[in-house]
């Protein structure tokens, strides 16, 4: 990738700019967790900038880590470092993974939490993480986030190259991603996650729409139908909504309140996708 | 105003440092909203700085939203962009707002959010946003956060000047705070806000404490009286306090604990001041 | 310090960058008082970076402050400029501290807050900080976070040093740790803090199991017994287990789960070390 190359640090008009390291874990912000792995980054290299991605995916939830991630990936510049720690098996045998997935490094376990990004976009690079040198020089078993993760994000910012940091790797591990299954003039889905608003982000796809009627669908959850797809949460008179959210999946709302709540719906509740007309 | 002339990087004794956002939204740290502002910001104009004001407003209080952003506002430096996300109406016919202000430049949808600094302080410039140049290519219609004011805040930070994001605006969106009324030989107030300790944050300013005697009033809440005043949390023996708080308003807060819980009140709890002598 | 002494930006290689301050605070992340913070800093130094240590310790809860700021200092980069601000006593008495401790200043409120630092590293400096010169003009009496630390933290990165802030201090205040007691055949300890994933942490160092057969000691809490301390969450079989946590401190842990919810058990909960094989 073209960070390993010449100068690390971004040039832009004699401007010289920390890289940046964007951070996703399921570590919380109440206990210092976050900071210190900030602070051992800098350790090893003082110009980096840090953009918070979220701390808090449930604990061990990889594959709402992995949506999250996805989810803001391609928004983010070209060159950025992504370091991913959702990792209930830190300590045991599971490899760490250096990628160069569209430009930018993605450092994570080998859980699955990059697993959608590298089937969708494929890896330029991807590399095991083993070279202990450009680890803290004492390791603590519960607490690689710190001692191997930041300051191996912060030797790449410093130009170290993905391959220098291992072995290749061929056979990253995969994720379960729930999918919709057919069922009588229909479709069966999920929730696959519960945003800060309460609405509820399904395993459905516009494309998986198009077979139903497409926008004019209807979904049913918790006992309540909805008739079409709105294109925002002000479209039409109806409190209670469906959109294709900005993740790309659909999502059911409530209008000035909380879907989840109303519904008593969360992660696993099923959806349903039917036609306009059939009968429920 | 200054940042559209000329390098539209802050530059001190030779020192190129990056322009500051200040982000304030309703969108939690939970899902990644916010971190996908940034990184568009970012793509846009990778100088920024980002200074998180908060994102845990509750979810569409826009009252809660205003009442914040007022509080920091002259706290931060001549230059801030501030990005005010509390946006009910997304996707729907409100406009977006730009505006400077005392130095500053503040975007957010005109719903009120920006309201009592606009009433207070004045505009030096008001413009509606509708430049879609400077939007993400594709905008979704459930975040413009990420798809319309990071990307219109980094081409700010980069100089183009607020008249160039659309035409002039003259009626902005008001807001509606809730004002003491008088009652017998008194007022009656309301909680606007509880914080994090559990204080209670009334609508009472000093000054309307003046005609009931000034910080020796009575305040009311909860079935309670405090008699008079404090000038901080630890000032006196009684547990129960009324303060004039950092933001200006009549506090009421419990030493080593919360009022909130104390007194079973919220956002919305009625609240008295009374000469001190005059009958409950 | 170092930053007193010539160009008080740090250097290297011919790149400016900015100075790092890292703030641990029980303000929340809800009402702004840290972006008020960060704001009145930027306004005094504009070139200031930030690190969120966590603004979510417990309100007033002195002690799981100072734990959490011990876990993390030494690794953040010598020159960081730490402010700490659990502050009950905020407007009152109170003196607040500078210090600098291995090369790093600490700006905290002389209320325990960084004793367990001072005590076991030393101070190289230790003032109160007293010169409102280099205050906010207006210094609120619930806010110091704001008024006094932020912008006395700027200062001390423009270069000030901490001997210009205010007289020596030879008696900062202590902090009651609790310490482990002997009791028959074993130790009794307690919880000191629960971390986001339920963890237990202790106040039961290694040195302290090194009597009652060291990684081969049993551990009881909650009326369960665990025998051996692991290396990891993932060591061995069970799901219950203890590991020396990140902190240096026995941790006790439920595998993918949460020990604080099994157990029951908080702050202050009991926990027994014994020599394997003695009766419980």
């Amino acid at each position: 990738m073209a960070r390993g190359r010449g100068d690390p640090r971004l040039q832009r008009g004699g401007v010289l700019i920390g890289p940046l390291v964007a951070l996703l874990t399921d570590f919380g912000e109440r206990d210092g967790f976050v900071g210190a792995m900030k602070g051992a980054a800098l350790t090893v290299n003082p110009d980096l900038r840090f953009v918070d991605i979220t701390h808090d995916v449930a604990p061990r939830r990889i594959l709402e880590g992995a949506l999250i991630l996805r989810s803001v990936f391609e928004h983010f510049p070209v060159g950025t470092i992504f370091v991913a720690v959702v990792d209930p098996g830190v300590g045991g045998e599971r490899r760490i993974l250096a990628a160069e997935v569209a430009g930018r490094a993605l450092l994570a376990p080998d859980n699955g939490l990059i697993a959608p990004l590298l089937s969708e976009r494929g890896a330029e690079r991807l590399h095991a993480v083993v070279e202990a040198r450009y680890f803290r020089p004492s390791v603590h078993p519960t607490f690689h986030g710190r001692d191997v993760f930041a300051p191996v994000a912060a030797h790449v910012a410093l130009g170290i190259p993905l391959s220098a940091l291992g072995p290749p790797v061929a056979d990253p591990a995969r994720l379960e991603v729930p999918r919709p299954r057919p069922i009588d003039r229909g479709l069966a889905g999920e929730v696959m996650h519960v945003d800060r608003f309460g609405n509820l982000v399904t395993n459905l796809t516009e494309d998986a729409l198009a077979a139903f009627g497409g926008r004019g669908a209807v979904i049913e959850i918790g006992g309540r139908e909805i008739a079409g797809v709105s294109r925002s949460f002000v479209d039409g008179d109806a409190p209670l909504k469906a959109v294709v959210g900005s993740w790309g999946y659909v999502e059911v709302a409530l209008r000035d309140g909380s879907a989840e709540r109303l519904l008593g719906a969360g992660v696993g509740s099923a959806v349903y996708v039917r036609t306009s007309g059939s009968a429920a």
